[in-house]
């Protein structure tokens, strides 16, 4: 089997073990401690936690690999990145931030609700991350490290800053309403925020679960990085040039918005290169773990591949 | 000096001391491990996090103190509480939930900025208060301890659950609009969950810090629940009888929207009623305790008699 044709089965495996675990994780039985569980509350999480790539546990999953931990322990880990991934769709999607109806070919937890349900299951998401961090089976100071990693990434510093910078970037918030010129760099500081962050924490929890040396640390946080921003690069492409029905959501909003992205700062072609560029250095920032590593790099390359 | 006065003194202090911690930790500059701390997005949570009375932290802290736990120690933990009362209040504060424009004397976030970056701001402050809990001075077991007890009490089986309930309460989603008829049983389990599973909490967190044993936790929570209770009747009391200038926010919405409460249910003379029972179980669940637990007395008779 080609190192692809594996990474497929694996990411299609884990991703029905994540769907599995959310939707036990969200059943309508209250858990120790619930006072109750409220039904719609219950079935507009679902419906956010619901189908998705699946990425971030994927990389929590295969990162903790690296270091020959099970997936049985890295699963609930997981979840939580996933949980919060699946919170920021639904706040961002709500009509006073991107205002959008579809989301993975489905009505978007807002308009499959109402707003004020899609707010409360979005902050309830959240809140079940750290939740599930909290009652890992593993030694208080893993627990406590991967709660403040993902407080870290996902707060003020990380993703949810970096959505406030991507709706400043539109500019909402400046008098005239006209976009902002924004450098390379401010480009770059933006997305490492809003779904670099996430991502690089998600292969960071692996090495805290797998108790990394530095070395490996290092090793994990530059394919990350790179992995990161080859991620947005190619999310920018699919915004350019799909369309609604292959995304699964709305497609070319960025130019609609006169937002500045790495594809209308590099081109199409130059954000191509750029993309291919990025896939090798979070490639070649793997060597050192050999062939344990073929995953990973696998979906790199897929990252950088795929049509949705 | 009586134990009210003395109580006043304390709660100013305290609040004083919260501010300026809050306002510190919300401060422009980056923290280690930041990107970036957008502008707008530190206002926006200040302006949140500014004001109120400051009762879970004063709960936490005191709890502590029964233990001989020092302020220096508890007063982030107890920040990490009142984050998460903050952040519940810009986003019940929403068009698309309670729809308010007034919030202590002062507009809400979402009038002071706009609803995108208060929907950002309060979850920044839900983030930002696991962020505290895992960075404290302490050791692992207890950080992990105050994780899990503040997830579990904000989240679907708590706060958040709570909410929920009480959109449901005002017959949002059914399809003649029409109030629910609840009974007191259901009241006051929305109220457990609303209100009441976060101060529960908040004394529960003072017990944690404390390392107390179990007699002292449960007298500790049965001081709690009364508390809750009697807090959210002197809510109801001053929702009904008070003015918008005196409370700071709209007065007189329940009754505006038809909401059942345990003021509608038992009538103003029987609130009144239980509201003073449930200050003499709380002040008696205390008697363990003997003179330490002055502090915690009188918080609950403060909760009475207060006007706002």
């Amino acid at each position: 089997m080609s190192a692809h044709d594996e990474f497929s089965r694996r990411l299609d495996t884990l991703a029905a073990a994540m769907e599995t675990a959310l939707m036990r994780e969200l059943s309508a039985t209250p858990r120790a401690g619930d006072i109750a569980r409220p039904e719609r509350l219950m079935a507009a999480m679902r419906h956010a936690a619901t189908g998705g790539k699946r990425i971030r546990p994927f990389l929590v999953v295969e990162s903790a690999a690296l270091f020959g931990v099970d997936e049985r322990t890295t699963l609930p880990a997981a979840a939580a990145f996933e949980c919060v991934h699946c919170y920021s769709l639904v706040h961002d999607d709500l009509p006073a931030m991107d205002d959008d109806d579809l989301r993975r070919g489905r009505p978007t937890t807002h308009r499959a609700f109402d707003e004020a349900t899609a707010i409360l299951a979005g902050d309830a998401l959240l809140t079940l991350a750290f939740d599930l961090l909290a009652h890992l089976d593993l030694d208080a100071e893993r627990r406590i490290a991967l709660v403040a990693l993902l407080a870290q990434a996902s707060g003020i510093g990380g993703m949810v800053g970096g959505q406030m910078l991507d709706l400043e970037a539109e500019g909402r918030f400046n008098a005239s309403k006209q976009a902002l010129s924004h450098s390379r760099a401010d480009i770059e500081r933006l997305q490492a925020m809003k779904t670099g962050a996430l991502l690089s924490a998600a292969c960071a929890a692996g090495a805290i679960l797998g108790q990394a040396n530095e070395a490996d640390r290092a090793a994990l946080a530059r394919y990350a990085r790179a992995l990161g921003l080859g991620f947005q690069i190619a999310d920018d492409l699919l915004d350019a040039e799909s369309d609604t029905a292959t995304l699964g959501k709305a497609a070319a909003k960025d130019a609609g918005r006169g937002k500045a992205t790495l594809v209308s700062s590099l081109g199409i072609a130059g954000a191509r290169e750029q993309l291919s560029a990025l896939v090798e250095e979070a490639v070649n920032a793997l060597a050192p773990f050999g062939a344990r590593a073929a995953m990973l790099q696998a979906c790199a390359r897929f990252i950088a591949e795929r049509e949705r």
